[in-house]
C-alpha cells in the first residue's frame, strides 16, 4: 500500500437498531438479479463461504513475507511465480506479464549534523530478537524515498510541520526563509510526495521527512516490540514520485513500459523530485530538532518529542545530506489469472491486489493479497463443482505498487483499448486488518456495496459488517456522517483519491471501481518498515485471520455478484445524491473563501491583524488577496437536475422485468457509463487524469478532490478557470445522464 | 493569585477599524458624569497618568519579592508594614487589620514508588544560578498543597487525566477501579481543589497532582531559565481547600477570624480535604507514569511526556505517600488605607490586590500589588494638589489569598453589615503581565468598563487597550466572540467564578465587582513556584513595567470615575442582554442533554455502543440515564422581559438631567442593586454563596457557573431542584428589575 493506514478513514450500512434487526437482504431483492435467480446466488455464496480456509491465509502470508520482496528482489519474483502456480493449479488461465520500469535504489545515504554539534544519523532499523525477519539486512531495501533526486547539500535546517502549502504561508508570516535550506517535515497531513514537491517549489535544497511520535509512535500506543507502534528507530520508506501528475513508470507516461517502449530521458521525466529527500526515524530527528532556534512554532505544529519545537532556519543548525541512487531499469511481474465467463465473456470483472512490498510487507500488501488468493481458490472450487460465471473474472497480483502503482498502471496503459471495451468493474484491496469495513469507490456502486455489507457477518460481533460500520458512523462519525447513519438507508462510501491500484482503472480509463478493506482495530506503526513482518501481523494485525476471511467474503461476494448478475448492478440515485453534495461543497468553499478573504483583507487594512501580534515576535503582515467573485454554478445545478431525473427514471424502469434478451444489450451500456465521466483532455495541468468526479489532490496527494478541476481552480484562486471548468463538468454530468437514459430506454 | 494565568481567558471593546478610528470617548459623554463635569474629569485623569512612575513599580516589586512572603512569614509581615508606611506617607488613613487563621505547613513529605522499581520523588525546586532568589531554601515553603489531609498510604497508582467527574465516567467504562488507589491527575481542566475532592468522592486514598509539560512545560515553550516555562523540577504549590463550598478560614465560616472568634474543631471543618494530596513536578511524575500498565488512555488524556500513557491501577505500580502537617493558627495582615470622600463619604469604592505569595511571588501577586500602590500614590498626589473624591476610596492589600482568599473573606465577613450599607463597587487585581486587557465582573458595569478601556492607550501598539482587546476577539475569539466583536458596540466582560479576592465581595455580599489585569503575552510557567521571581519577571513578565503602568491607568481610571461621578455609572441594558444569553445557554444545555441522553440510551439499548468497541479491550456499557424532561423556563423569560423593560426605561430616563439633589438619593439605590441579585438562603448545599447569577462551579472550582443554582441542578440531573430554582432565580431577577424601577422613578 502506497498509502498509510494510519489515517484509515472509515466512512459509512443499514437502518436502525442493531440487535433488533435481521440481516436486511435475506432473500427479498438483490440488485441486478431477477427474483428467480436470487436464491441460487445466495446458495452459491453460502458454498463459497464454506470453502474459505483461514489456514491458507496464514500459510501464504508467512511464505510470502518470509523475505523482503520489493521490486527487483529475488523473493518478489519468487512470490509472483508462486502465485502463478497456485492460480494455474486452480484452473485459471494465468500468466506473468512483465514490464521494465525505472526503479532507483540507494547507493549513498549520508545525513549528518555539522553544527551546533556533530551527529550522524543511523537511518537504519535494527534487528529485534522478537521479530524473526528483522535481521535480513542483506536483502532489505534501506530506509529511503524512491525517486528522490541525487544530491549533496549542506544548509541550515528549517522545521516546516507537515510541509503543505498552508505551512509555508505560516513560515512567510513569521519571516522564516526556506530558500536554500534543508527542510524537515513530519509525516502526516498529506501524502509524503507532496512534502518534497512543495519544499522544492519554495526553493528548499533538501527535504527530510520524519515520523513524529505524536502521529506515529509512543503517543499513539506502546512501541514495537512491546506494542504495535513505531519505535524510535522505525522509519517509513516510500515513494515521492509526483503521483498526482501521473502514476506508473516515470519514463513511460500514457504507454505501457514494455521491453521496447519509447522511454523519456531521465532528465525529461516530470514526476521525479527536484531535490534530495529522505525519511528518518524520530531517534534520528530528535538531535536535529532540539538544536533549532528561532520562534516557537504554533501549537498545531508541535509533536510529541520531549522538546520545545522551534522553526529553526538560522545558521546555528547545519545539516549535510548526501544521496546517490542506482537509476536502474528493473523488471516487474504482474500475475494475471482469468476465468472466462460463460454467457458474456467480454464483460470483465477485475479483482486486484499488489504483491510487492517495501520490505517483508506482511500487512502491506500480503494480508490483502492472501485474502484475494483464497477468494480465487474458493471461486475455482465453485467452478469445479459445475458453476460458471456469466462474465469473465480476472484476478491480478500487481507488482511495483509501492514505488508508484507501476504494475497496475503499465498494465492498464498497455491494455487500455481492450479495457475500455470490456472492463465492467475493478475491485481493489490492499493491506487488511482487524476492525471495520471501509469502502471507497464509484457511487454508482454504493447501493451494491450496501447490499454486500449487509450480508457479511462481522467475525467479532456477529452482526453484519454493514451494521458495525453504521454503528461506528453513529458514534465516531462527523456530524454529517452521524446524521446520514441515522437517517439514510444506505451508508456512504468514500470517494477515491489515490494510494493504491484502482487509480489507473478509475481515474485514467473511467472504469467503475471499488477499494475494499478492513481496519481500525489493528493500529500500529509498521507501515513501510522492516517491522511489517509476520511476527508483527500475527500479534497486532489479524491474529486469527478473521478479517482476512471477512475480506474474502466481502470482495468475493462482490466479484460473484458482479460476475453472475442478470444485469450489472449499477444504480444512479445514490450517485446523483453524492454529486449534489459535491456541488454544495464547492459552492460553500467559494462562499467561505469569499468571506474569509474579505474579513482578512479588512483586518490587514485596518490594522487589526497587526494589533494582536506580540510586538516582540516577528510578524510579517501578509498581502491582501484578490476578492473572490461570485461564480456561476447554474450549469452544475442544471446538469444535476437532469441527472436526478435520469437516475430516478432508470430506478423506476429497472423495477420492471427486463427481457432476458435485452440484458446483454443493457450491460453494454451500463459497463461504460463511468467512461462518460471522463474527458479526453483530462484535468488541467495533468492530463493523464481523465475522471471529472474523482482525483487525487494536486497538493494533498492521496486525499481525494471531488469535481477536481473546479475545486482546485477555486482553491488556486483561478476564477476564470473555475468558470470554464464548471461548464465542462456540467457537460460531463449531462452526458452521463444521457447514457443512463439510453439504458432506461432498453428497459 | 489563587488562579493560574495559564488559562488566562480573554474575552472581549469598540467598533470597526482600528487605525481609522479615534479614541472613542474623547470628550463626548462619560457614564455617570453630567456634561459639564466631563472635561474636568478628563483633565484629572491626564494629571493622574502623568504622575505614574514605572521606577516605583520596579523598586517595590524587587523589594517585596526579595524573600519568600507566604502567610506567617517574616517577610510577609514586613511587606505589610512597608505598605502601611507607604500609605501613611501618602496621607491615607491606613492600618493593619489582623486575623488568625488555620494555615497548615508541611512537617513530613514522602513520595516513593515501591514497585515495580524503587524511586523517591525529589519534590523540591533546585536553586538556579540565573535566579538570585531561588536559593532561599530555608525560608521557602516546600512544594505542597495547603489543607491536604495528613495521611500515610501505600496503594497502586491510577492515572485520572484532569481528575474531573467526566474522567471518572471514562474510567468506569474502561473497568478501571479507583477505590483504595492513589490517583495521579495532571494540572489543568479544573481548579486543583476539585481534583482531590472528586478523587476522594470516588474512594481514592491519596492524590498526586503533577504539571504535565503538555499544559505547563516544554510543549508550551522553552523552559526556565532558558525560557519562561516550567522546567522539569518546577512544581505548582496551591490550596486544595473546598473553596466552592466556602472560601476563607476553614474554621470560621461566615464570621471573621478575629482573635476570639468561635472556631470549629478541625474535624468538623467541611472544607478540608479528606485524603492526602501533593503536587509534583514532571521529573517526579515521569518515573511513576511510565510504569503504569493497563489500556492506553484516550487521546485527549495524553500529555507531552515521551511515554505511552496508560490507565494503570494494577498491582504492578505501588506508591507510598506520607504527609504530615503542622496545623497552626497563623496571623494574617491586611493593609487597609482610606481616603475619605468629600461629598458622599458613606459610599465606598474599594480597590484591592493581595500581597501574600506562595514563595517570592514577583508576578503573583506583587506585579498587581505594585500597580495598586502606584495608583494609590498618584491619587494621593491629586489630593495633595487640592482635589478630593466625592466618594470614599479604600485601598486594600490582602494577606492569605493563596491559601483560600483568607484576608479578603475574613475582612468581608467581619465588616459585612457596614459593607452592605456602604460598598458601591469592589475592583480587584492580581498578577499582571504583558498583553491584552482582561476584565471580568458585574455586567451592570460592562458599559463603564468599555469606556475606560477606550481611554487607556496600549503601551505596545498605541491604539486603545479596548481596541486591542477587540482585535484579539476578532482574530482569536470563539465564533460567538468574533461575531460580537464585529457587531456589538460594547465588548463583553467575563463572568466571575473565583480564584481571587473579589469572591467575598461579589458572591457573598452582592457588591458589584470587577477584576482587572493584563496578560497573554507574558506566558510562562512560574506560577506558584520558587521561580516566580524578580529575575523571571523582568525577563518574561513585563520587563519595562509598561503593563504595570497600564494597569494603574486602567484601575486608576475606574477608581477615579467611580469615586467622582455625579451618579454611579451603572447601566442595565448590557446586564439584561447578558442574562438573556445565560438563559439561552441553560435551555440549550437541557436540550442538548435531552438529545444526548436519548441518543446514548438508544445506542445502549440497541447494541450500537457495544458494537463499535474493540472486543479485545475492556468496555463496560454504562447504565442508561433517566430521560431529561422539558423544564418550564417561562418564569425566567417573564423575568427577563421585565428586566429588559426596566433597563431600557432607566437608560432613557438617565439621559435626562438628574437634579443634583437627587443624585445622592439615586446612588443609594444604585449601589445596592447588585445586593438584589443575592438570596439570603444562598445556593443549594453551599449557602455562603449568595449571588444568584455568578458562582464558582461546584465541580469546576474557578470556572464560573452563571445562574448557578439552575445550571448545576440541570448538570446534576436534579430536575425537581432545577424547576424550583428557576422560580427562585426568576424572582431574584424580577426583584432586581424592581430596584432599577425605583432608580428610574428618581430621574
Amino acid at each position: 500500500m502506497f498509502r498509510s493506514l494510519l489515517n484509515f478513514s472509515l466512512s459509512l450500512l443499514l437502518t436502525g437498531s442493531i440487535s433488533a434487526q435481521s440481516m436486511p437482504n435475506a432473500g427479498q431483492t438483490l440488485l441486478g438479479f431477477s427474483a428467480e435467480n436470487i436464491a441460487a446466488q445466495k446458495a452459491l455464496e453460502k458454498k463459497f463461504d464454506a470453502s474459505l480456509k483461514r489456514e491458507n491465509l496464514r500459510e501464504w502470508l508467512k511464505r510470502m513475507s518470509a523475505r523482503p520482496h520489493h521490486v527487483g528482489s529475488p523473493h518478489g519474483k519468487d512470490n509472483a511465480e508462486f502465485m502463478l502456480a497456485l492460480f494455474k493449479s486452480w484452473g485459471y488461465d494465468a500468466q506473468i506479464e512483465q514490464f521494465d520500469v525505472l526503479f532507483p535504489t540507494p547507493k549513498t545515504r549520508v545525513l549528518e549534523m555539522l553544527a551546533p554539534e556533530k551527529f550522524t544519523a543511523r537511518i537504519a532499523e535494527p534487528e529485534l530478537k522478537e521479530d524473526a525477519t528483522s535481521n535480513q539486512q542483506s536483502e532489505q531495501l534501506p530506509v529511503y524515498n524512491a525517486y528522490s533526486a541525487d544530491g549533496d547539500v549542506t544548509a541550515p535546517l528549517v522545521y516546516v510541520n507537515y510541509g503543505v502549502p498552508a505551512d509555508y504561508e505560516e513560515l512567510e508570516k513569521r519571516g522564516v526563509e526556506v530558500k536554500g535550506k534543508i527542510v524537515i517535515a513530519r509525516y502526516g497531513g498529506s501524502w509524503r510526495g507532496i512534502k518534497s514537491k512543495v519544499a522544492a517549489e519554495h526553493g528548499a535544497v533538501g527535504c527530510l521527512i520524519y515520523s513524529d511520535p505524536r502521529n506515529d509512535g509512543y503517543f499513539q500506543g506502546d512501541v514495537y516490540p512491546k506494542g504495535a507502534y513505531r519505535n524510535e528507530n522505525g522509519a517509513q520508506r516510500g515513494s515521492v514520485v509526483d503521483m498526482p501528475t501521473f502514476p506508473g513508470d516515470p519514463l513511460t507516461p500514457n504507454v505501457g513500459a514494455t521491453k521496447n517502449a519509447k522511454r523519456l530521458d531521465r532528465k525529461d521525466a516530470t514526476t521525479l523530485t527536484k531535490i534530495p529527500v529522505m525519511p528518518i526515524s524520530y531517534a534520528d530527528a530528535l538531535p536535529l530538532l532540539r538544536t533549532l532556534e528561532g520562534a516557537v512554532v504554533p501549537e498545531s505544529w508541535r509533536g510529541a518529542l520531549p522538546i520545545t519545537y522551534h522553526f529553526g532556519g538560522t545558521e546555528r543548525t547545519k545539516v549535510h545530506l548526501k544521496l546517490e541512487f542506482n537509476w536502474d531499469i528493473k523488471p516487474i511481474y504482474n500475475v494475471i489469472a482469468k476465468m472466462k465467463g460463460g454467457e458474456r465473456p467480454d464483460e470483465w470483472i477485475i479483482r486486484g491486489n499488489h504483491h510487492d512490498a517495501w520490505v517483508n510487507g506482511a500487512s502491506d500488501p500480503v494480508s490483502g493479497q492472501v485474502a484475494l488468493l483464497e477468494e480465487a481458490r474458493a471461486v475455482s472450487e465453485l467452478v469445479k463443482s459445475g458453476w460458471k460465471p456469466k462474465r469473465t473474472i480476472i484476478y491480478c497480483a500487481w507488482d511495483g505498487e509501492e514505488p508508484g502503482l507501476l504494475g497496475s498502471t503499465e498494465w492498464v496503459e498497455t491494455h487500455a483499448a481492450e479495457l475500455k471495451e470490456k472492463a465492467a468493474v475493478y475491485i481493489n484491496s490492499d493491506s487488511n486488518g482487524r476492525g471495520f469495513l471501509g469502502v471507497g469507490g464509484s457511487h454508482t456502486l454504493e447501493k451494491f456495496v450496501n447490499e454486500v455489507a449487509g450480508d457479511v457477518a462481522d467475525p467479532q460481533t456477529k452482526i453484519s459488517v454493514g451494521q458495525r460500520w453504521r454503528a461506528n458512523e453513529l458514534i465516531n462519525g462527523s456530524p454529517n456522517a452521524k446524521r446520514d447513519a441515522k437517517e439514510r438507508g444506505d451508508l456512504r462510501i468514500d470517494a477515491l483519491g489515490s494510494g493504491s491500484d484502482y487509480t489507473p482503472f478509475l481515474q485514467h480509463l473511467g472504469i467503475a471501481s471499488l477499494n475494499v478493506g478492513y481496519g481500525g482495530e489493528s493500529g500500529g506503526g509498521s507501515y513501510h518498515s522492516v517491522y511489517d513482518s509476520y511476527d508483527h501481523y500475527i500479534r497486532f494485525g489479524d491474529p486469527n485471520f478473521d478479517y482476512g476471511i471477512a475480506l474474502a467474503q466481502t470482495a468475493g461476494r462482490m466479484t460473484l455478484r458482479l460476475a453472475n448478475a442478470d444485469v450489472l448492478p449499477f444504480e444512479f440515485t445514490n450517485f446523483a445524491d453524492t454529486i449534489g453534495i459535491y456541488i454544495k461543497e464547492i459552492m460553500t468553499l467559494a462562499d467561505t473563501m469569499r468571506e474569509d478573504t474579505k474579513a482578512m483583507n479588512r483586518m490587514i487594512a485596518d490594522g487589526t491583524l497587526k494589533a494582536v501580534q506580540d510586538p516582540t515576535q516577528i510578524f510579517i503582515v501578509p498581502k491582501p488577496k484578490s476578492e473572490v467573485p461570485f461564480l456561476n454554478f447554474a450549469p452544475l445545478h442544471n446538469a444535476l437536475a437532469t441527472l436526478q431525473e435520469s437516475a430516478k427514471n432508470y430506478q423506476t424502469a429497472a423495477k420492471d422485468k427486463s427481457s432476458p434478451s435485452a440484458q446483454k444489450q443493457l450491460d453494454a451500456i451500463l459497463m461504460k457509463t463511468e467512461r462518460a465521466l471522463t474527458s479526453q483532455n483530462g484535468l488541467t495541468r495533468r492530463d493523464w487524469f481523465k475522471h471529472q468526479i474523482y482525483a487525487p489532490g494536486f497538493y494533498t496527494g492521496y486525499g481525494v478532490k471531488t469535481l477536481p478541476s473546479v475545486r482546485e481552480a477555486i482553491e488556486q484562486r483561478d476564477w476564470k478557470e473555475a468558470g470554464e471548468q464548471i461548464e465542462i463538468v456540467a457537460k460531463t454530468i449531462a452526458n452521463f445522464a444521457a447514457e443512463i437514459d439510453k439504458a432506461t430506454r432498453l428497459l
